[in-house]
């Protein structure tokens, strides 16, 4: 059994945000799979996804911090500056993120860790609503 | 075909681990597939999964110094440090090698290259065992 | 439906490389999958690939240039120096953009965002062939 859905996020500030929520509401809303994946695709490149810790929102603050540390804006080798400062940082903290996330799927739940959450990671100053493919599989 | 298994990992020390052979035994213990892929994701938030070198033990030390390096802990902006100097660096590496590796699987072996290896990512100081959820499909 | 295709990439530059249309045509020539995904693998440690930014080569150039300054060659605690000063960064940043990337299909196409397309980061100075897997599974 393959299920796609598409979900529109509404637009958020450049930050890490738990979308658990939203991935778990699309999925109640697909036939239920005893044994499956499911997989959550952005149709973006300058967002991303990615699981980390589900409570404590100065993790998120932290991830904000760190990756604007690791990839600056303004580097003088950069060339791709027409978007504004935050594009090309965005575009490259994308892929070190990546674009998807895989998680099984138990009894018609997602078969995460207590303390694991889905981020969506915005890495534009100003970005509007964000696109993500859900592709539920399993038996 | 969806199967599914849980295993877990004996704890292990700070760093990068080869698991290659607990994955191997976990699928040989699955019904053969000739054509699908294998899924294999951790349930926690300060290990991580990743595919690379599987012969010199130096690739895997030289990863954890060059991740202590762009992970620095300590760093001035960290505001989740109550779990210790190594827990905020332990999400973040976390989230650059990610919680899932998916492998394709033909003949019912793991259709890797000759020099790749599956790595257990150990970023906290004292962790305990981890578990790891194996999705097995394919025809 | 599950099948399995080995492609082989000619040996390209150091740097980061739009293969969207090498994807697209191995495919093309797979049955077609009304809602499915594809994986794709690549069987080396040291390229990898991700998904970006699709029209303007500076978007790859600087991702070269920041992946040089953010994993450099000749740090002093490399110890896997043997194979030369490219190799130990092409293997941590190999796993920092993982090896594989999962895109979902629908109607036969891969149902990318408007900007997107695969890149095969090469890491090596002189690098051969690469060998990618594609799985393409859905029904």
């Amino acid at each position: 059994m393959y299920k796609q859905t598409e979900i529109t996020l509404t637009p958020k500030s450049r930050g890490f945000h738990l979308i658990t929520q939203d991935i778990d509401k699309a999925l109640q809303q697909l036939p239920p799979v005893e044994c499956g994946i499911l997989h959550v695709f952005i149709k973006h490149t300058s967002a991303s996804l990615t699981i980390n810790e589900n409570a404590d929102p100065t993790v998120r603050a932290d991830f904000e911090s760190h990756f604007n540390h690791m990839v600056p804006e303004n580097q003088p080798y950069y060339q791709h500056t027409l978007e504004g400062p935050d594009d090309m940082p965005a575009h490259i903290k994308s892929s070190l993120l990546g674009s998807s996330v895989t998680i099984p799927v138990t009894n018609g739940q997602l078969s995460m860790g207590t303390w694991q959450g889905v981020y969506c990671c915005e890495h534009r100053d100003h970005a509007g609503s964000r696109t993500l493919v859900l592709t539920l599989q399993g038996e």
